[in-house]
Protein backbone atom coordinates (compact mmCIF):
# COMPACT_ATOMS: atom_id res chain seq x y z
CA UNK A 1 0.00 0.00 0.00
CA UNK A 2 1.33 3.48 -0.88
CA UNK A 3 0.27 6.66 0.93
CA UNK A 4 1.74 9.82 -0.53
CA UNK A 5 3.33 11.55 2.46
CA UNK A 6 0.54 14.44 3.71
CA UNK A 7 3.96 16.75 3.57
CA UNK A 8 4.27 16.79 0.09
CA UNK A 9 0.82 16.49 -0.67
CA UNK A 10 0.58 19.36 1.48
CA UNK A 11 3.39 21.37 -0.78
CA UNK A 12 2.69 20.48 -4.59
CA UNK A 13 -0.16 19.42 -6.50
CA UNK A 14 -0.89 16.25 -8.66
CA UNK A 15 0.14 16.60 -12.47
CA UNK A 16 -0.30 12.92 -13.27
CA UNK A 17 0.45 9.29 -12.13
CA UNK A 18 3.08 7.71 -14.70
CA UNK A 19 3.57 4.17 -14.23
CA UNK A 20 6.21 4.29 -11.49
CA UNK A 21 5.55 7.39 -9.70
CA UNK A 22 3.47 10.15 -8.64
CA UNK A 23 4.89 13.66 -10.35
CA UNK A 24 3.75 16.60 -8.41
CA UNK A 25 4.31 20.47 -9.39
CA UNK A 26 5.08 22.37 -6.16
CA UNK A 27 3.74 25.37 -5.48
CA UNK A 28 6.54 27.99 -5.37
CA UNK A 29 5.70 30.16 -8.76
CA UNK A 30 9.52 31.50 -8.88
CA UNK A 31 10.46 27.92 -10.37
CA UNK A 32 9.05 25.15 -12.45
CA UNK A 33 9.82 22.44 -9.66
CA UNK A 34 8.36 18.99 -9.77
CA UNK A 35 8.71 16.54 -7.41
CA UNK A 36 8.58 12.45 -8.09
CA UNK A 37 7.05 10.36 -5.66
CA UNK A 38 8.07 6.55 -6.90
CA UNK A 39 4.67 4.59 -5.31
CA UNK A 40 6.55 2.14 -3.21
CA UNK A 41 6.22 2.19 0.67
CA UNK A 42 9.14 2.94 3.49
CA UNK A 43 11.38 3.90 0.92
CA UNK A 44 13.99 6.77 1.70
CA UNK A 45 16.45 5.97 -0.65
CA UNK A 46 16.42 4.65 -3.84
CA UNK A 47 18.95 1.55 -3.40
CA UNK A 48 15.46 1.18 -1.07
CA UNK A 49 13.87 0.21 -4.64
CA UNK A 50 13.22 -3.34 -6.22
CA UNK A 51 15.81 -3.06 -8.95
CA UNK A 52 13.12 -3.37 -11.78
CA UNK A 53 10.88 -0.61 -10.06
CA UNK A 54 14.24 1.68 -9.53
CA UNK A 55 15.08 0.75 -13.64
CA UNK A 56 11.11 2.42 -13.98
CA UNK A 57 12.18 5.54 -12.03
CA UNK A 58 15.07 6.21 -13.49
CA UNK A 59 13.76 6.46 -17.47
CA UNK A 60 10.86 8.61 -15.99
CA UNK A 61 13.16 11.35 -14.63
CA UNK A 62 15.10 11.20 -17.74
CA UNK A 63 11.49 11.52 -19.98
CA UNK A 64 10.51 14.06 -17.22
CA UNK A 65 13.59 16.19 -17.61
CA UNK A 66 13.17 15.99 -21.49
CA UNK A 67 9.52 17.18 -21.43
CA UNK A 68 11.12 19.90 -18.90
CA UNK A 69 13.81 20.96 -22.30
CA UNK A 70 11.10 20.93 -24.25
CA UNK A 71 8.15 23.09 -22.67
CA UNK A 72 10.03 25.87 -20.80
CA UNK A 73 13.73 25.79 -22.41
CA UNK A 74 15.85 26.21 -19.28
CA UNK A 75 18.80 26.57 -18.93
CA UNK A 76 19.92 23.91 -16.96
CA UNK A 77 17.93 21.41 -14.19
CA UNK A 78 18.84 19.86 -11.18
CA UNK A 79 17.76 16.60 -10.30
CA UNK A 80 18.30 16.18 -6.51
CA UNK A 81 17.14 13.54 -3.92
CA UNK A 82 17.56 15.40 -0.68
CA UNK A 83 14.75 14.47 1.72
CA UNK A 84 16.39 15.85 4.82
CA UNK A 85 12.65 16.93 6.05
CA UNK A 86 10.56 14.40 3.95
CA UNK A 87 11.29 11.14 4.58
CA UNK A 88 9.54 9.45 1.92
CA UNK A 89 11.58 9.34 -1.28
CA UNK A 90 10.98 12.15 -3.78
CA UNK A 91 13.34 13.26 -6.08
CA UNK A 92 12.88 16.93 -7.22
CA UNK A 93 13.18 17.97 -10.57
CA UNK A 94 13.75 21.91 -11.06
CA UNK A 95 13.96 23.59 -14.27
CA UNK A 96 16.74 26.50 -13.79
CA UNK A 97 17.34 30.00 -15.63
CA UNK A 98 20.42 32.03 -14.52
CA UNK A 99 18.33 34.91 -14.11
CA UNK A 100 16.01 33.13 -11.56
CA UNK A 101 15.34 34.19 -8.26
CA UNK A 102 18.25 32.15 -6.80
CA UNK A 103 20.82 31.46 -9.40
CA UNK A 104 23.50 29.87 -8.80
CA UNK A 105 22.25 28.36 -5.58
CA UNK A 106 20.00 25.54 -5.15
CA UNK A 107 16.84 26.49 -4.30
CA UNK A 108 16.39 24.08 -1.15
CA UNK A 109 16.83 25.52 2.15
CA UNK A 110 17.07 29.03 1.02
CA UNK A 111 14.08 31.80 1.41
CA UNK A 112 10.77 30.69 1.55
CA UNK A 113 8.62 29.61 -1.34
CA UNK A 114 6.44 32.42 -3.15
CA UNK A 115 2.98 30.42 -3.82
CA UNK A 116 1.26 30.72 -7.36
CA UNK A 117 -2.27 32.33 -7.57
CA UNK A 118 -4.67 29.98 -8.09
CA UNK A 119 -5.18 30.42 -11.54
CA UNK A 120 -1.21 30.91 -12.65
CA UNK A 121 -1.05 27.54 -10.83
CA UNK A 122 -3.78 25.87 -12.75
CA UNK A 123 -2.28 27.26 -15.90
CA UNK A 124 0.71 25.60 -15.17
CA UNK A 125 -0.67 22.45 -14.38
CA UNK A 126 -2.36 22.70 -17.13
CA UNK A 127 0.43 23.01 -19.85
CA UNK A 128 2.58 20.05 -18.06
CA UNK A 129 -0.07 17.82 -18.22
CA UNK A 130 -0.25 18.34 -21.85
CA UNK A 131 3.60 16.51 -22.09
CA UNK A 132 2.95 14.04 -19.84
CA UNK B 1 38.54 12.70 -24.40
CA UNK B 2 37.79 13.44 -20.98
CA UNK B 3 38.97 15.60 -18.45
CA UNK B 4 37.97 16.18 -15.29
CA UNK B 5 36.85 19.92 -14.78
CA UNK B 6 39.51 22.13 -13.12
CA UNK B 7 37.23 23.55 -10.42
CA UNK B 8 35.92 19.65 -9.38
CA UNK B 9 40.18 18.80 -9.56
CA UNK B 10 40.73 21.90 -7.55
CA UNK B 11 37.82 21.07 -4.66
CA UNK B 12 38.60 17.30 -4.28
CA UNK B 13 41.00 14.19 -4.51
CA UNK B 14 40.85 11.03 -6.38
CA UNK B 15 39.93 8.33 -4.52
CA UNK B 16 39.10 5.26 -7.61
CA UNK B 17 38.36 5.59 -10.91
CA UNK B 18 35.61 2.94 -11.53
CA UNK B 19 34.36 1.68 -15.13
CA UNK B 20 32.01 4.92 -15.90
CA UNK B 21 33.14 7.34 -13.36
CA UNK B 22 35.89 9.09 -11.35
CA UNK B 23 35.06 9.58 -7.71
CA UNK B 24 36.26 12.68 -5.69
CA UNK B 25 36.31 13.07 -2.46
CA UNK B 26 35.34 16.96 -1.42
CA UNK B 27 37.74 18.74 0.68
CA UNK B 28 35.16 19.22 3.47
CA UNK B 29 35.68 17.92 6.72
CA UNK B 30 32.67 18.26 8.03
CA UNK B 31 30.82 15.87 5.25
CA UNK B 32 31.59 12.36 3.81
CA UNK B 33 31.15 13.96 0.14
CA UNK B 34 31.40 12.80 -2.41
CA UNK B 35 31.55 13.37 -6.15
CA UNK B 36 30.90 11.02 -8.84
CA UNK B 37 32.07 12.79 -12.29
CA UNK B 38 31.18 10.71 -15.29
CA UNK B 39 34.20 9.96 -17.85
CA UNK B 40 32.79 11.38 -20.58
CA UNK B 41 32.85 15.20 -22.27
CA UNK B 42 30.21 17.57 -22.54
CA UNK B 43 27.37 16.28 -20.52
CA UNK B 44 26.00 18.69 -18.14
CA UNK B 45 22.87 16.32 -17.77
CA UNK B 46 22.17 12.64 -17.09
CA UNK B 47 20.77 12.47 -20.01
CA UNK B 48 23.32 13.74 -22.69
CA UNK B 49 25.18 10.29 -21.88
CA UNK B 50 24.66 7.35 -23.75
CA UNK B 51 21.71 4.85 -22.59
CA UNK B 52 24.67 2.61 -21.51
CA UNK B 53 26.91 4.74 -20.15
CA UNK B 54 24.13 6.05 -18.08
CA UNK B 55 22.87 3.12 -17.03
CA UNK B 56 26.34 1.80 -15.34
CA UNK B 57 26.97 5.28 -14.16
CA UNK B 58 23.84 4.72 -12.04
CA UNK B 59 25.02 1.60 -10.67
CA UNK B 60 28.40 2.80 -9.78
CA UNK B 61 26.23 5.85 -7.65
CA UNK B 62 24.18 3.13 -5.84
CA UNK B 63 27.10 0.66 -5.10
CA UNK B 64 28.80 3.77 -3.51
CA UNK B 65 25.42 4.83 -1.60
CA UNK B 66 25.83 1.16 0.02
CA UNK B 67 29.52 1.82 0.44
CA UNK B 68 28.39 4.81 2.81
CA UNK B 69 26.04 3.03 4.67
CA UNK B 70 28.59 0.33 5.11
CA UNK B 71 31.50 2.25 6.10
CA UNK B 72 29.97 5.13 7.67
CA UNK B 73 26.52 4.25 9.11
CA UNK B 74 24.91 7.18 8.40
CA UNK B 75 20.84 8.96 8.97
CA UNK B 76 20.76 9.44 5.76
CA UNK B 77 22.51 10.16 2.16
CA UNK B 78 21.93 13.12 0.09
CA UNK B 79 22.15 12.04 -3.94
CA UNK B 80 22.04 15.23 -6.45
CA UNK B 81 22.90 16.55 -9.71
CA UNK B 82 23.49 20.22 -9.25
CA UNK B 83 26.01 21.33 -11.17
CA UNK B 84 25.21 25.32 -11.42
CA UNK B 85 28.78 26.57 -10.38
CA UNK B 86 30.40 23.50 -12.57
CA UNK B 87 28.86 22.79 -15.78
CA UNK B 88 30.72 18.93 -15.99
CA UNK B 89 28.28 16.33 -15.13
CA UNK B 90 28.98 15.51 -11.48
CA UNK B 91 26.80 13.98 -8.70
CA UNK B 92 27.42 14.82 -4.95
CA UNK B 93 26.70 11.24 -2.62
CA UNK B 94 26.80 13.14 1.07
CA UNK B 95 26.22 10.87 3.55
CA UNK B 96 24.41 12.85 6.30
CA UNK B 97 23.78 12.81 10.25
CA UNK B 98 21.50 14.35 12.01
CA UNK B 99 24.02 16.01 14.01
CA UNK B 100 25.90 17.22 11.42
CA UNK B 101 26.78 20.88 10.57
CA UNK B 102 24.20 21.47 8.47
CA UNK B 103 21.71 19.19 9.35
CA UNK B 104 18.52 19.26 8.22
CA UNK B 105 20.18 22.12 5.69
CA UNK B 106 21.46 20.53 2.12
CA UNK B 107 25.14 21.45 2.50
CA UNK B 108 25.55 23.30 -1.06
CA UNK B 109 25.19 27.33 -1.42
CA UNK B 110 25.50 27.36 3.00
CA UNK B 111 28.83 28.15 5.03
CA UNK B 112 31.76 27.38 3.05
CA UNK B 113 33.89 24.17 3.57
CA UNK B 114 35.93 23.39 6.27
CA UNK B 115 39.24 22.02 4.48
CA UNK B 116 40.45 18.70 5.98
CA UNK B 117 43.95 18.84 7.52
CA UNK B 118 46.36 16.93 5.42
CA UNK B 119 46.46 13.49 7.52
CA UNK B 120 43.06 13.18 8.05
CA UNK B 121 42.34 13.68 4.58
CA UNK B 122 44.67 11.27 3.95
CA UNK B 123 42.84 9.25 6.43
CA UNK B 124 39.57 9.35 4.96
CA UNK B 125 40.87 8.37 1.57
CA UNK B 126 42.16 5.72 2.72
CA UNK B 127 39.52 4.19 4.72
CA UNK B 128 37.16 4.94 1.34
CA UNK B 129 39.92 3.17 -0.91
CA UNK B 130 39.18 0.16 1.28
CA UNK B 131 35.60 0.12 0.00
CA UNK B 132 36.18 0.84 -3.54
Amino acid sequence: MFRLDSQLAADGRLIASLEASEWLLMNDSRFVWLAQVPRFQDARLMVHLPLELRRTVREESDLVVEILRSAFNPDHINVAQIGNMVSQLHIHHVARFTDDALWPKPIWGQTPPVPYREAEYRDRLAVLRNYF
